[in-house]
């Protein structure tokens, strides 16, 4: 026996495939997509269609960037300063740089990290590409913004020994205390890196 | 300057239009469907289009069903006893009662709930219908099964006027201590009502 339609059945099974939608969570999805109109059940499934073809990579930068296009805006910008490059395991990882809006230099995305256990070597990532670009572009400077885990410290590690010979400035994002969160609440790792890294003031 | 490419963005303003979903968990089922392959995109993509058009009304509880469907499962199937109907506010709601594999009584779907505020009056609930069905039927129970909000109450409270004068038992579930709830943690106006309710052993 149905105890719902079939039609609504399949569709809180594919809200269930997304990343942290349990089955309560697809149901409500999947319900409120019933009681509007098909206007915003056939927005979300034309943005779905649409993804895969209409998204490439920047040749220099691999930021994700319109289909067709051959550079990212914020590689080519004028604005941007292209002797920095902050260098980011994925795509999205550059969007919460960006939205501080400090940061003027360009950005290069590896792809993933280097990670034995999934099989992901320095070779996979586009590790040989930013070398072209120190010398190309005369960098002065690699900001390492890989996550601080097993796998994003190991990469900046690598990348830093690859990087050794090359006339360029390699530094890492400050880790320390976050902007509003009290000494006795603070974890033992981030406090022990912030007494590391103290600054004269 | 397009941080992220127009195709991504449009989909994660689409995700965003979900209930719960802010803008960090639609970045996040974004890119989880542009790091998979198509064939997740179509999936979700397909459901998505056929939902509306393959779902249609039962006729006499007002249950969900596929389109085209006369009467629920839920109404037909001979092992239900047409003389017990649960009135639920959404069509989801059953789905819980269902799921409990104790209750083989019918179903009634009111379609929302009375709320003189968003201008809903007894007239657009299929209250009407279930007067029908309580004479065609015999019905000898009714298991006014609505939340306990204003709007739930009052609305089982103008169902059972309406209900006065037929030969008919009106029921609610049982409000209580909700099991492996201690004591010591149940909130007063859940206590309240179990006193009230309380049962001889």
């Amino acid at each position: 026996m149905h105890i719902l339609p079939p039609a609504l059945d399949d569709l809180i099974e594919a809200f269930g495939a997304l990343p942290g939608v349990g089955p309560k969570t697809a149901e409500r999805y999947a319900y409120f997509i019933l009681r509007n109109d098909k206007h915003t059940a056939g927005k979300l499934s034309d943005a779905l269609t649409q993804l895969h073809d209409n998204i490439g990579y920047c040749k220099k930068t691999f930021a994700l960037v319109e289909k067709g296009k051959e550079f990212s805006d914020l590689y080519t910008d004028h604005s941007r300063n292209k002797k920095i490059i902050a260098v980011v395991a994925e795509p999205f990882d550059l969007v919460a740089l960006e939205k501080t809006n400090e940061y003027k230099g360009t950005y290069h995305v590896l792809g993933g990290l280097i990670s034995p256990i999934d099989g992901i070597g320095p070779e996979q990532l586009h590790i040989r590409e930013l070398m072209q670009r120190v010398t190309e572009d005369e960098v002065e400077e690699i900001i390492l913004a890989t996550n601080a885990g097993v796998e994003g410290e190991s990469t900046a590690l690598y990348i830093q020994q690859q990087l050794r010979d090359l006339p360029v400035r390699i530094t890492r994002l400050a880790r320390g205390l976050p902007v509003g969160v009290d000494l006795e609440y603070a974890d033992q790792i981030t406090l022990s890196r912030a007494l590391e890294g103290r600054q004269s003031i």
